[in-house]
């Protein structure tokens, strides 16, 4: 029910230490840790002996030692000790997952071990460009990761979900419009992509306080969604007294079908000297306050009622063509790998 | 798995304001809120969109604004605003459920809505007697909402749960018996009725402060059952000393197949001049006590029990005529509905 | 699921007094309490009429009434009294329990009555020594019974879950091995026994400081398992310095499939007198602490796994010969009873 070979986050680098993390991704647990020089190593956390998690245990050099009984793992999953017994039989050993730290988040493969390639993983220059700072945020998530795709996917949700902090309130019935609306959505290979430019919206609090804007901009967002679900936003904000740009990406690893691993990178064009607002510390409070408080309840809210309401179907619009076109992705990928689509797949649209 | 076409009591009137309450009736979310003058409205709580929460968005006159994306719908469920976007496809509408303030409870009408006629609330005319001075309280209960009817239905369990507060501990084993035993169950038309007159029996503490008795009582108890889940109970008390009425109403509202919302009014003719014992704030905690302390814990603990022993079979005695009488009523309605009988209701009594 | 015709430890003789004690043992709840002179009594805790638990009722001489509409249930579980009527059908009578108090623990009887024998109730004949002083301990557990056996039946654990405590540390990969491993399993009537002696092993810090032993000891294991899930150790470290003899017993009862009610007694040949290191509270505290800080959070987190990863089969190794031979018993006793093999005894090993 999950998609095979591609990478899956698994954490950011600050989490991963030579005490093992325990990370449930895609149902199945997983044990990372860092063995000698840092070595990274990703593992099933799951002793083959008697299930035991090997998160508990104790790393030594590259291997693992499982707390229960002794038995002992290297980085590649083979296992290579068991207590007083010379034989090891092959069946001892567990999976293995590649694993690779890149800009700035620590991945690993799940699928075709010969097909692992650290080139496929999701490309996030902006986090590794110099004129950038990049903050990176972890959330835990009650919900559905394509619920938590779809909140990104869609950003005109800003205006409403967010209209204190990062909306125009533009949309808003009875309220002001936009001069105009752009909004096209494309493919390109695999990747979706959309553009969307509305001119002459009132600037919320944050943009406003980032580029000390005092009057209307225009906003612009370019989005790029990637398998198995990756979210690439671009986000300008401009008028005659100043621009100000933003790259953030998102990446939603499933836990289980009804709860997520959500990571984000936030890089800006200001204030990354350092000393004066925004700070690092003050984006990512920023980042933190918001989606913790208007998105992920309102995803969590979401898996609520579709849990209550089974056979409900949703009604797309107009601002929804790039999630439409997500989705109509995902069932191709799912079909194609005869894989039944899940529920939260909506084809329809 | 529920009854339609009855009305269901769905709020208390203070708990239904200009901020919207989410409650989950029958397996289904229901938002409910107060619009331009008072406006009682009831939708769906489940925008038609993406299955968010209309509860957590904001009233406008007597529309309400999704919170995610901004989406308005009028008290009839009619989404009157998609922003963006000039059409908006009629599959947006979402369900508006008749809505009454009645008796000093909220009600909504679940079924054909051709049908919905208030004049089928069910009648509870001693809360608008001028003689008394109707007490309310809410309760949410973590059991079927028939083992909460049943409880009221067995009026025979106040001897024992309530021995020391309402029950005259007549029929324990090796205690005092009443004088005479009265008891007869009848059926007028849907409605089942009971009658049942104890005399001389000992005045429990609750009653005793409530009528000043000093001696033993006649206590009699007039129910009557109405579908979905309505039970009035008439309870007299009597001596040569005094004689005191109580008339108090229980509505029994299905959250979920485990869960009940329920609702009760209590009526007196006596100290309803304030001031002394008992004030109307008296009746409040000596009932909330009681059933919270009593009757929920006990019911909670059956549905417990219950969970544990699929297939066991409840032993119904003389005491339970009325409760008897009432599921097989409850079973006729399901059967002809074709609505497969629930397994709390135990057609075999 | 469970086998029947064995008694199960209940409770500890403290925990049942003339308040009852309801516990739910193989799916089934059930009410425990003292009558007249203290007489055990074990029902079904479920009153035949409506499923209310009786141990909310209370107690008289020997017999229970329940709490809700005055039932009353004598010590074999017949009804005796039906308030406000004087037939009393057979079908309102409920199962009572065979129970006994032995060895300092209370056993109910599942299964065929006339088979009821308290000669069957495992012997723990060092709980009524002379020269012992037995420690009791209970212990509830979220995970199934037969993996807090497996825990006890794989003694080798000790080197590595209880390294700092219990275990010599033998075994360990790089680590010193004892001068020689003895290890054998055999098979009496329906019980399976086991030797194991290491010697010239490191002395842990508990065994070190109970026998005040300052240089490697050997250590001597020899246990035997008997159905439904008891397991007696014995356990020997000596050298020329001192020798001391443990017995402790480990009796797992099924509170569900995924939990359990562990009971243990304790008795040990040293620190008998009192007043000086270790006093019973002192062995109580070390037993408690390893076993819910080391142990159980194990089982628990093996529970987890097993949970999340369906299918799984566990590698026995040589160290497993006990937890093999135990395994293959109960599959054989499933067998034969026609009840099918649960999938957490594991055939294959």
């Amino acid at each position: 029910m999950f998609l095979d070979n591609y990478w899956y986050c698994a954490a950011l680098p600050h989490e991963v230490t030579v005490k093992p993390l325990r990370r449930v991704i895609c149902n199945q647990p997983v044990v990372i840790f860092r063995g000698s020089q840092g070595c990274l190593v990703a593992l099933e956390d799951r002793c083959s002996h008697r299930q035991a998690p090997l998160s508990t245990g104790d790393v030594r050099g590259n291997n693992i030692q499982c707390a229960y009984h002794g038995f002992v793992f290297d980085n590649t999953g083979v296992c290579v000790h068991i207590p007083h017994q010379d034989t090891i039989p092959s069946r001892a050993n567990i999976h293995a997952y590649p694993v690779e730290e890149k800009w700035g988040f620590v991945w690993i493969w799940r699928g075709d071990l010969k097909k692992a390639n650290a080139a496929k993983i999701p490309n996030l220059p902006w986090t590794t460009d110099a004129g950038r700072s990049p903050v990176y945020v972890y959330f835990h998530v009650k919900a559905n990761h394509q619920l938590v795709a779809d909140n990104l996917l869609d950003i005109s949700h800003a205006d409403y979900l967010h209209s204190s902090t990062l909306g125009s309130k533009s949309g808003i019935m009875g309220g002001p419009q936009p001069d105009s609306l752009e909004f096209r959505t494309w493919q390109e290979g695999d990747e979706i992509h959309s553009y969307r430019k509305l001119t002459n919206v009132e600037v919320a609090s944050f943009p406003k306080k980032w580029g000390n804007f005092s009057c209307n901009v225009d906003r612009t967002n370019i989005q790029m969604w990637e398998a198995p679900n990756t979210v690439h936003v671009h986000l300008e904000f401009e008028n005659n007294e100043n621009k100000i740009l933003i790259n953030h990406d998102h990446i939603m690893t499933p836990e289980t079908e009804t709860s997520t691993h959500y990571f984000m990178d936030f890089t800006r064009n200001f204030g990354i000297e350092g000393g004066e607002y925004p700070t690092d510390d003050d984006i990512y409070n920023e980042q933190y306050s918001v989606i913790s408080k208007d998105d992920l309840p309102m995803v969590e809210a979401q898996q609520e009622n579709i849990n209550l309401c089974t056979g409900v179907v949703d009604v797309p619009v107009k601002a929804d063509k790039l999630i439409s076109a997500v989705h109509r992705q995902l069932a191709d990928m799912y079909s194609s790998r005869a894989i039944s689509i899940p529920s939260y797949v909506l084809v329809k649209r």
